[in-house]
């Protein structure tokens, strides 16, 4: 059926970018996560939490289930980096990124065509009567690319 | 029908992310095009071109027509940044971005979700029996993380 290949491919390409951001971070020792992308900009530590910040809140928006980690959100996501004096270590850090990661993916994978293009949770029944295109897929690919905007930005750090 | 829907929202996807590329780079002086992104690192000229030749390259990748500027392979893509010593005026990019972007979504939007699933130009009819995913879809959603990619480098430089 077509429309379950199409969603395949978004899936594939969420999955693509989720594995090329876990070869970023995941390897990096306490030390490495606290370099800067660019002088004065993002630590990799904030941009990792930051991620797995705003794929957790995508639970309860592509009702898949309750948050993981509303934790991060205070850390990773509505303060700044360095705001926040002492961040989790990155063993805590990783399995986060992996629980939250996993749960979506299951998530994805229970979804028809169909479900993909209900509403997400944080649109009203009138709003997305009026823009049938305020659903699931869409929020898919928007956090795909938000994926690759931060994996981009990890590029320049100098080796 | 849900298989137009679905690929509404990935030509959404990409109408979004040129035009956040569009509102960064269209409005940038000769002299500013010259900014790096980080110390060493791409300047924003060698972006925007980069981008238009990886574009440009999706018109014979998606079998919508011919390329329209094979020639900025050399000065954006095979060769990097700086490799060239003249790059082409400000203005001249500006009307190839336009041209490249504007005849692909014309493209895209003449193509059914059927015609999106069939094999992109450069898979053989082997190598696609055995991966169907090796789609034009597919190109559609790795074509727009990289601009994501490359868009979020920009959100480095200082103001």
């Amino acid at each position: 059926m077509s429309e379950q290949a199409l969603v395949t491919a978004a899936v594939n390409s969420w999955k693509l970018n989720i594995e090329r951001a876990d070869r970023i971070f995941s390897p990096l020792t306490e030390e490495q996560l606290l370099k800067e992308v660019a002088p004065g900009k993002n630590r990799l530590v904030y941009l990792w939490g930051h991620l797995t910040a705003v794929h957790d809140r995508m639970l309860p928006l592509l009702v898949l289930g309750p948050r993981l980690h509303p934790e991060y959100d205070a850390l990773f996501l509505t303060n700044p980096d360095k705001a926040v004096p002492t961040l989790p270590a990155a063993a805590e850090i990783k399995k986060a990124w992996d629980d939250v990661n996993g749960t979506l993916l299951a998530g994805f994978e229970s979804l028809s065509a169909t479900d993909w293009l209900q509403k997400h949770s944080s649109v009203s029944d009138e709003d997305f009567a009026k823009d049938p295109q305020r659903n699931r897929f869409s929020v898919l690919l928007s956090r795909t690319t938000h994926i690759s905007f931060h994996v981009g930005q990890t590029a320049l750090i100098p080796k």
